[in-house]
């Protein structure tokens, strides 16, 4: 709606719409006086002395969509000073992709309903959310990101560190519960340092292994840049649930409307457009590293 | 030095200066032109061009005794509104705590050097560390915070959810990798909507579990907050460690000076001071939340 | 749009089009490569490389349209403190309105296409329009702004100085050239500290004078706050004038399209309205002066 | 104390204790239970619920001496750049510099105790003081500061204009009232736009004029940026002046200790040290102006 001008962007806001052609929002009047529970409609309620119970408001991840748009600008702007961004599913439930993202390719990520990389594995996420699916359950699991080519000097040392932005944006995603850092499929806690130090190969950042996730300090190094964020499962379930209504009444529910039973592979272009947002900001911040 | 006049602030800025009297700064200049691996004195000389050698500058956790100070002046604060925030250490490499916090008498969290509530888990702890330090390696371990009488209200829908802010603060300290919150010892991937969701009992928000740590959309729910953090082991070793210097030529370094061979237990009172100055803030912006 | 459910605010962004259903892009077309003298045509090109040359893009005073409806909305929050906000034009040209506010009849502002709420100061007002209008010439001129109801304590006591927010959000408003804060009719600089001291009758802030215009070091002391604000002459003339264009080549440029002789009495509901939403921030800052 | 190494800052804070080693606190131990008329004893107290009586806390122009040396950082800064920045006393009460700064020897400004580029004005404003010294009074005035150097495409477009950012910046200075941006000597609300448009001569951005102040919508065009600063007379008089104590009894109070007749010569190093810190700021954010 803004913004942009014969293709280019002009340094105004960029507005845009993003108009909801199928909204239901009477598949929500059955929780106008009931909390959903692990939901957000009873803080929400707390918070603001009153909600708009319709499609769960902003609680719901349909918030989100204006993040991916954003983000996608971001990578625009990333990709023209050579950094690549991916994210992909390397767990449900109990399903987990156990390989470096270095031995996969991430080509493939978006060619299976899973996101997953590696078609076998994507092949069991698939079996496992569709089990969950017909018992009205929903189930966990895990998104790795990957962004590559970002230099050496991103990244502010104190609070804003580059990682802690990275964990804040991925934690102000819906049902995100976990963020880790680097260290591969490595314990943090139970691992030594004599293990899992990067040692310099030479003087422009190559290290022998990358269990910094390549970030030191609360700067870019130069290395791959990774992380796994953790998802819980969706908290509106297709079957019965215990909750209380708004005068204490207890009462039961059940989830109408669409709502997933994983929400991993969903989440995979919102955690890529987050990563993207995070590295845009830090490599405008970098501009003023050195004068 | 400023803003306490007649034992009560004055609504200026509080100054102070903490000196350090047992500065050591040629325990560093082995290191003027080397960089240590997995520590930040690479990065920093990319981003700034220039670094100071001694001592690790900003990079080291030293860094930290501001944000304890400022984190016991939050914590009166919060006090006032009722709230207690403990934290204490519940892993150190394999030496693992598998208790709720309710179940531990968190008044013993300071009678031992391991800062853990369950004695004889903090002899383990205590006797791991040991270990390490003999071989001049160092160990990992994690933090858990615990927050109690924060009421329900407090945190942003969006971008600065409560427990984003605290992800963020927690990864913003010194060797952090990691942040997982709620949960309590459930792997949050694995499981299921319908065995972790909880379950309202009354309308005041008290639930039957808290699997959400307190916090639901982003939002306190009025029950007790908690998550834990992941600390990497120390990067730098008393032992023999490969890396380069300046110009790109193989080095061996080893440290002097003073490092520890684990974090956990010194890092305990940062934890509780970011958790503490977090919930400030928001208990500040919560004043708005309603007109 | 949004935030709005049930005719009362849900937290959310409140989020509004107002659609121009008149725009004559085409009016613009013959300054695509000319720098208007005194715009900000030539200053957007340099600074962003490119430029919307269609209606002046955000250089146009278009851009307060938002700001008014923001205004109103600061309005209703302010009004429910007891605070009310009129700005009127109190200077058109050499047509000078020298009364003190307390001796104004505001409530007819409104009353005539000037915004002066003295009818005969009004009409010279216009008269002064007009002739300028018949040479295709501009002109400038001065608003006051008054906010009855501020009670004492708004405002931060060094950067942030509740006039120093105020100024700002003037100079923000196109046009804008001068700020000047209290002192009513009397010139600042040559004033005496015996003439201009506003003497306190009683505990509660009231005073013999108010020179201060109702802020003391920054923060509100309960009396009326009110300031003027000095507006340049529109630089797009109706008449023929003087530039350059892209090339450096010097050609003649004539302003089409509907441009105002005097902005004056359009900016009164600009002035209101960025007056609001300054007072509106300070007001929700103030919530937490004391614990 | 910090910041600083090898002569070089090192992007950590640049830590600096100024000792103040001849205050007195004891002279304002009488103003203890009474507030100063036109200072900010009693919005201070209305604020925070309590003061610090001794020497005015924050509302002292002690506190800009910190401005002052922020202030000569950023002007090195603004020095690699090319940018030089100049303040002089351009008025003190009706004794008034009718010159433009480009037909004065800026160089002079420091060889005379009022701090004025023109020697026999300097002489008059310094008897204009010294009489009003005599009787114990105080005495406004205006400053002039000059930018020279800046390049075209600093500031931002709409709230964060520059002209906005400095005129908040000057307001924030004790004692400022006023601020005029460009069109030197001539008053801006009776001007007309065929007298002040300043024609380009060229398309780098040179004026035939430059009424603009350097600045056109909010972004810097490569003219030299000046703008006057008026500040009221100091509150503090050193004669009797009748006020109420905090129980509403009036009083008599008379300024003790060291309190300036006229703060116009000694304000000249906080101008431009804010003109620095803001043109600073905005020199920063240019350098993402255009990727």
């Amino acid at each position: 709606m803004s913004g942009i001008f014969e293709s280019k962007s002009l340094g105004t806001p960029i507005g845009f719409i993003i108009k909801n052609n199928d909204a239901k929002p009477k598949d929500y009047s059955h929780l106008k006086d009931s909390y959903r529970p692990s939901h957000a409609d009873f803080t929400y309620e707390k918070k603001y002395g009153l909600r708009d119970h319709r499609g769960g408001g902003r609680s719901s991840a349909r918030e989100t969509a204006c993040r991916v748009v954003a983000g996608t600008l971001a990578k625009q702007l990333l990709n023209l000073q050579g950094v690549t961004i991916s994210a992909y599913v390397s767990q449900v439930g109990t399903v987990k992709l156990n390989k470096c993202h270095k031995d996969l390719d991430l080509s493939k990520i978006h060619s299976n309903l899973a996101r997953c990389p590696d078609i076998e594995v994507a092949k069991q996420m698939v079996a496992e959310i569709e089990k969950i699916q017909e018992k009205g359950d929903t189930i966990g699991g895990e998104i790795t990101s990957i962004s590559v080519g970002v230099p050496a000097g991103w990244g502010e040392p104190v609070f804003d560190k580059l990682h802690a932005g990275l964990g804040k944006a991925m934690l102000s995603i819906n049902a995100v519960k976990g963020f880790k850092f680097g260290f591969g499929g490595v314990d943090i806690a139970s691992s030594k340092g004599s293990e899992v130090n990067d040692i310099f190969i030479d003087n422009k950042g190559a290290t022998k292994s990358n269990f910094s996730g390549g970030i030191q300090g609360g700067i870019s190094n130069g290395n791959d840049i990774y992380f796994s964020v953790a998802f819980k499962p969706v908290s509106t379930l297709m079957m019965s649930q215990k909750t209380v209504n708004k005068d204490g009444v207890r009462v039961e529910i059940e989830g109408k409307g669409r709502h997933d039973p994983c929400v991993l592979p969903r989440a995979v272009p919102i955690v890529e457009a987050m990563t993207a947002l995070v590295l845009a900001d830090h490599y405008l911040r970098s501009k003023t590293n050195k004068i």
